[in-house]
């Protein structure tokens, strides 16, 4: 573990590149333009932000995005970089806050760079001591869904808006019938004045826990408790009173403070949304990688994350997909590993299990699907069933197609979902 | 004021844009993609979002992001359009961090688009009502401040770490001496244990409050209290009773539920630092415009927003600074105007003062100057004075040379400072 601060970025400037890094660790430490009364070496000496290392990874004949300086007619070359600044914890204390204001603050905008993105953060144990992480994390969130060994098999109430409590409830009585083990209100879906959260929460849990003592299955549901923080106090307390055992948040939303007073009270596992994250990551020269973002939101608290699927509906690529999940399971700190449990998400079905699994090695996921199991032609439980079987087929390393054979629902999905 | 929430985006798609932005409607409000038990017409109806105008504005020949959909060649061209999404305020009722998650969701990740970019946001009465706003904004600012009618003059904490208690509140009696309306600590200095926020609020409001005993002008300094939530309140309390008046919080370390407690708690103004905003925007195609951005911080009670200054030091270009400017000084509601007071930094000096005011039309801002004043020739004082002598000249219309022949401290700024 680093014993101080560490960030490592992407970037691209028409400078020489150890200058360029060189401007953004005083930029974000104790560099200033000009002589301050006061200022001694050893002051700046002790608080000085430090290259570690500095990778040179190529170069560009046009600047990835525009404002930059440096550049010198047509024949200016951008070159790319790896870097690795660190920082002492000293400057601002094992403070997530002012952790993001430091590695993730003012220095995108500097001239120096054509680009510039934060790639990776590795942080002092002080950080560890400071923070609680994720309460429930994968054994918390297998225990309270009653899932041991295989994948959490989830979806989500659609449409997102529109439902009142009442379908609300009705969707989810359909969808507890169905199999599943996890049901996540939508993002868009919170308080709306016609589906208000106090009565969807008591009229889906109505239906969770009937259903739980007819099968001894309680449905782990997802509240989206988004809002201000004594709104989020307020449903939590709610959602833990009628027997719930998940609350959901939008990471960007609620922001660093409401999601660490959010981790700090809650008895329930946070499932965290990433909406709005395409903002933040979509410029390949600009914003965050999710391996650094993530992080943060882990120490904070966030027992589930969300990093899309393979074959995604959306902009991001597979490899992407898989580098964010992987980053989820892997140990921040030895003696605290704030592990969070990936969930997989968007335009999943069937098909995309065995690739999921050989790429993320590991069944410690939330695995949801939408038209992966509401489109399934022999109906919702089907659906489920072909998740299922998927999973049972890829654990035990047999071939998709072999195991549908004596599958039906799987090999009805097979036929059904092109990805 | 609309009666519906209305989003303005510049989008770039391979497809019809009209489809696409039908695509964004759908997936932010009542789309789904397969028809699910329990949806009706009517029911979807009632929350979908609307496309209210589409104007095209031109085309590319290649894409501005990655992950697109749609090309189909080399000959694919992407049109560009400004589009206008509406939502009933019923989705999602009066609540900012609903709000990001509707206008500001998953829509920058659909592959329908090579660009996305949030330009604009009309909120419906509602949101007035849910919310306080600035408490302070300019009157409360230029009350507290003790400045009429002329921008105030400000200065930054440099270097920003490195300084403990003692140096912080030394340079702050300098630059009392000098003349400064405003002071503020950088956004890298927060509570670092080189600097504790208790010990340097005490050090340095004894230097402001015997200044203010001596010479009748209190300075205002933004202590920067960003921190969790309790630590917040901690710090605000302090600085109120050690009789500071303005504390400065980063909005994107903070989060919006941090800042909308901050905004219902703080009895003293606060100066809102925007670091990390190169993120949310320096990539034309994809994120946030100002225009937008800065609307959601205002209504949640942000009383002075960071907009940069002319011939900065960073990447943006000037009139992307007047437009900021502008905007926060444009009021939000007609019964609560929600105005904050817009703060011009980083790199400035007397050169930029007439062209700042010819732009802006307006002399309520803080114009805040590093090396525009600590690097005088004759000293800080002398730095301040060419601020004052070009604002001086500004607001009476006589151009800075001709001033300047009768005054001193802004001819010697006029010779120094190359813009």
């Amino acid at each position: 573990m680093p014993t101080r601060i560490e960030a490592d970025y992407l970037i691209e400037t028409a400078y020489d590149p150890r200058w360029a890094a060189e401007a953004a660790a005083g930029e974000q430490s104790s560099g200033t333009f000009v002589p301050v009364p006061g200022e001694t070496p050893e002051l700046k000496q002790r608080s000085a932000a430090r290259t570690e290392t500095l990778e040179i990874l190529g170069t560009s004949s046009s600047p990835s995005l525009p404002g930059a300086g440096g550049a010198n007619g047509s024949d200016t070359t951008f070159q790319r970089a790896k870097v690795t600044l660190s920082w002492p914890v000293e400057n601002i204390g094992p403070s997530l806050p002012n952790l993001v204001a430091t590695v993730a603050g003012n220095l995108f905008e500097l001239k120096q760079f054509s680009g510039l993105r934060l790639l990776d953060i590795r942080l002092p144990d002080a950080f560890a001591d400071a923070y609680a992480g994720p309460k429930f994390g994968i054994d918390g969130t297998r225990r309270l869904a009653g899932v041991a060994d295989r994948p959490i098999i989830g979806t989500i109430v659609k449409p997102s808006v529109g439902f009142g409590p009442k379908e609300t409830a009705a969707l989810t009585k359909l969808l507890c019938e169905a199999g599943l083990d996890f049901i996540k209100d939508d993002e868009l879906q919170s308080d709306g004045p016609a589906c208000p959260f106090e009565d969807r929460a008591r009229a889906v849990m109505r239906v969770i826990n009937d259903h739980a003592e007819r099968t001894g299955k309680k449905v782990m549901f997802a509240f989206n408790l988004t809002g201000e923080l004594d709104q989020m106090r307020r449903r939590h307390d709610l959602v833990l009173e009628l027997g719930g055992t998940c609350v959901m948040a939008s990471l960007n939303s609620v922001g660093l403070v409401g999601m660490i007073e959010l981790g700090r009270f809650t008895e329930l596992p946070i499932h965290a949304h990433r909406n709005g994250w395409g903002y933040l990551s979509r410029s390949p020269m600009l914003g965050w990688s999710y391996v650094a973002w993530q992080k943060i939101w882990r120490l904070a608290g966030a027992d589930h994350m969300h990093v899309n699927g393979l074959s995604n509906k959306f902009a991001e690529p597979d490899d992407s997909v898989v580098a964010s999940a992987r980053e989820c399971l892997t140990p921040m700190f030895a003696r605290k590993p704030c592990v969070s449990m990936p969930v997989f998400s968007s335009g999943q079905s069937a098909k995309q299990v065995p690739d999921t699994y050989a790429a993320l090695g590991s069944a410690d996921l939330i695995f949801a699907a939408g038209g992966g199991i509401m489109a399934h032609p022999d109906g919702p439980a089907a659906g489920v069933a072909s998740l299922r079987e998927a999973w049972d087929a890829a654990l035990t390393r047999v071939p998709l197609a072999d195991y549908a054979k004596d599958h039906a629902a799987l090999a009805k999905a097979l036929e059904t979902y092109a990805t």
